[in-house]
């Protein structure tokens, strides 16, 4: 396999222009204000795969943002690898804290500095580039799909709609996903769980308007004290969640499994150092990776009311809010676990104040078999690459729409990242190893290669 | 004392025009932007202060915003009137809620509407337009000092310093405020007991930068979790605080004088139906006016952390802040309690984060006996012009300058507003009705030729 270490070499200066190019669209999808650039990273897509050698691709509207859908197929008979990425990227606040600024990437220490620079810009141009590699190169041994969507960030809700209506056009023998972490740089790894995740607004109201502190404090309900209250209940004195019901469908994982899980590699002291804190905090009983694989979490992913400017102000205010999301685990349904929420809020709530709960986006969790071709061949191109074998594990993410995809459509994913935690994403000063960026591309040419040979023993 | 219905009346046009022009200078003072807009305020009141007739009026600087002093000494043998007002105000977000722009101010429904409107450059626009009219008319029975400061809403502390050092310019036989409220508009009252205040705010550390809360989300404390768990716990249930120490110098209120209290008008439905609230919420074993008057609070004043713009993001945020303030009564000292809420907040706090609290201005309780001169002349000038006697009452609030004028001057002040609960200062659409700015240029004649003829017979 020289033809792809060679290619990968004569134009790795291009590459990273072109993904400079698309990180360069702020493409930021729960920001309303962003709307037109979504449309020029979903152009930006289509121009890169029919580049690359690509029969067709097209930016298909949606009520949303746009997906791109490209495809070649050489052969109906060979199977059909289905690439999924998304071109959306998270909002850059808070903006202080970023080192070079989010929309122009920088190269320093070996890594691409810039939001998106891995999710999933980064990590889905791998797979531009690795089948433009394979097309120049004419060693395409599978058919190829794409669809790369806008709204994974927010939920992909118009993505799900859009498979339901397109299933003919998406049909594939698997969907190839790389929107997940490595354990370490030289320690591969295949995500084989991914959480799911429910994510909450509540808005709490007191008084019908900002109040003297002074004047009323002490005799009306304070909506921040309230709503501090109500967020403190969420857990017991072992960090469990308190909303009934919340558990009830969670499969707990077996002795047997839990006990190659402690396998990862794993140090407490370089993570905890990493993080800057001095203890660890998390449910009783289980340790930090089963804290993030397979137990489900509530965290307020933002709180905000009253006066938080410069200096005081004694105001007792009117309103306070929150987001607060779950990530779930296998077998809890996120539109159950959303309601249960909902009710247990407005229950526990107070007469002196009126809440409010909404329902954001959510998603299922989901879990990959390793005893499937698919499994084997991404296994097997990684050992090619890194030298030895992957271990499989479970991320503490969410990638909703990823079981959308077996529900809707069918087909399993395999999930291919070549992030590092360390990365950043979601977080200012988010980077990508140039590094790791090539392994990927070193990598997909050999999982289709193994695919088409393992399809064809069957 | 005809003389003076009627030198309002021909004059009440430029009485607004004049106040207008101050409210005009938006004197924030907690926001360094507006430091030029202090300067401003205070030249705006030497120019009022000369143009009524003192015999001097001067912008004295401080460290921090300066202090306008004015006087008119007619004969050192005859009683001294100080005045004390503020010409700082309080910022004015929310701003979307306001119905007109807080610094261009409005007349509707026979209010004034704006920053300021009552708070308290309304309120102290009062003297100045009565200290005019004496003068004017020829009937002013004391001599009158001014001093007006630009430091109120945030704690005063350059005026005491500056107290300290000019107690002999400041020398009086009373201090004359009005910055509070009368129970009603056809209920004259009296402010006798003014809470203390220590504001604090606190800042949570978890991880060092903002994280996924799915990759860490279980694993890793929430700053914003923490800190609403601490909150949470600073209120037991019978919402008394958990502050060790917090209640020992507290006072309790004896049975004869709660009886007292008792009697002031206040109907529930009509209190809970104006904040459009289903329920009080306050210490077990008080009533609402008790909750404000007589017992020590604690108020989230502004609380954030985390995203907190539109949509979703699923972050882990690295801090979490709030903005905490305690109203204290007689007898607490305001130092010792920020000291005795620092200590207890570190030691609360778990050791998966790092705490910071920091004290802001803080400020004593203070209780005006009803036996005195000033008093009784404020009292019969009520009578004279509401045609009923005031109710001697507590308020909420807290004016803490007001306990430090008694310690560093040795003089007593009396509390003489003319503003409404419903006046929303502090809040959006702070307003102020004329009514009551005319009866207040009313009173204060009233009151001076009182506290000469009761300083004569003794």
């Amino acid at each position: 396999m020289d033809h792809i270490k060679k290619y990968i070499d004569e134009n790795k200066d291009r590459f990273l222009d072109e993904l400079f190019g698309l990180i360069r669209i702020p493409s930021i999808s729960s920001l309303s204000q962003n709307k037109p650039d979504m449309i020029r990273a979903a152009e930006y897509w289509t121009k890169t795969l029919l580049k690359a050698g690509a029969d067709k691709a097209k930016v298909m509207p949606t009520e949303g943002n746009p997906i791109v859908y490209g495809e070649k197929i050489i052969d109906p008979k060979l199977p059909t690898v289905l690439v999924y990425g998304h071109y959306d990227v998270m909002p850059v606040d808070p903006i202080e804290q970023w080192k070079s600024k989010p929309f122009e990437p920088e190269v320093r220490d070996g890594k691409i500095w810039a939001r998106g620079a891995n999710d999933d810009k980064g990590q889905s141009f791998i797979h531009a580039k690795a089948f433009e590699l394979m097309v120049k190169t004419n060693t395409l041994p599978c058919n190829v799909k794409f669809m790369i969507e806008g709204e994974e960030e927010i939920g992909s809700s118009n993505l799900a709609k859009w498979c339901a209506v397109n299933k003919n056009l998406l049909k594939a023998d698997i969907i190839l996903v790389s929107d997940t972490s490595l354990l370490g740089k030289d320690t591969p790894s295949i995500t084989v769980g991914l959480r799911g995740l429910a994510y909450m607004e509540v808005e709490v109201t007191g008084p019908n308007q900002d109040l003297h502190s002074g004047l009323f404090g002490g005799a009306v309900a304070n909506p921040i004290n309230i709503l501090s209250k109500l967020i403190a209940s969420l857990h017991d004195e072992n960090n469990r969640i308190t909303i009934p019901g919340f558990y009830d469908d969670v499969l707990e994982v077996d002795a047997a499994e839990r006990t190659d899980m402690a396998k990862a590699p794993f140090d407490l002291e370089t993570y905890k150092k990493a993080l800057d804190i001095d203890e660890i905090h998390g449910e009783k009983g289980y340790s930090t990776i089963e804290r993030t694989g397979i137990r489900p979490t509530l965290d307020v992913n933002g709180i905000w009311g009253g006066y938080i400017a410069e200096g005081t102000k004694t105001v007792l205010p009117s309103k306070a809010y929150a987001k607060i999301s779950m990530r779930l685990v296998p077998n809890q349904n996120h539109t159950k676990i959303a309601k249960l929420f909902q009710d247990h809020f407005n229950r526990i709530a107070p007469k002196s104040v009126k809440v409010k709960v909404i329902a954001h986006h959510g998603g299922q969790a989901y879990v990959a078999p390793t005893n499937t071709n698919g499994y084997k061949a991404a296994s097997q191109a990684m050992i090619d690459v890194f030298g030895k074998s992957p271990i499989p594990f479970h991320s503490g993410g969410s990638i909703p729409i990823v079981s959308t995809f077996e529900s809707t459509l069918g087909i399993k994913s395999i999930l291919l990242g070549f992030g590092l935690e360390s990365d950043a994403i979601h977080s200012p000063n988010e980077n990508f190893s140039i590094d790791l960026f090539h392994k990927g591309i070193e990598v997909v040419p050999r999982f289709y290669k193994y695919f088409a040979e393992y399809a064809k023993k069957q």
